[in-house]
């Protein structure tokens, strides 16, 4: 069953067009991550927070890319990181045109 | 500019086909929302927590939506709300091929 996963964490920075440069050779490497159906890049400036939310295959698939990204964070001095892992209601979401 | 809204609160059900039998309706609603692009419906039974995943056309419909869903979801007895809102970074979304 596809699962969703919702990262967000305190986040100074960069953003916009020079967070996609820092961060496109990552993002290249996300995309191949075994499971990985998509993922969508948030961030907020005014808020000093940034995240993701990830579509993933399986349950066990989000659980590790979530080991792996969590340690990389940390790695970067990023800490306060909120993760939420949930199923999708797919009834409901069809309904909302929900692309999963 | 598009804007994603991630809104997550405790909820204790009913959850999957139950949980679509039971908000069909409001579904049908949320999707004629103003300004709505889509909206994925999230739950998780194991930790008792619902939400959805949204995304807007821009900031204004969004923060519409916003307040008139916080007060749907106060009026149900839903009170630990947390909502989010995001700009996507679409350059690092498009490598991983986010839906946005």
């Amino acid at each position: 069953m596809a699962k969703l996963l919702q990262i967000t964490f305190a986040f100074h920075g960069p953003f916009g067009r020079q967070m996609a440069e820092t961060f496109s050779g990552l993002a290249q490497s996300i995309s191949q991550e075994p499971g990985l159906v998509w993922k969508i890049w948030t961030e907020n400036e005014n808020a000093l927070e940034a995240g993701g939310i990830y579509l993933f295959e399986d349950e066990k698939s989000a659980r590790a890319y979530l080991e792996k990204h969590a340690a990389r964070l940390k790695e970067s001095g990023i800490t306060e990181i909120s993760a939420k892992l949930f199923d999708v209601n797919s009834g409901l979401s069809r309904i909302t045109r929900g692309p999963c």
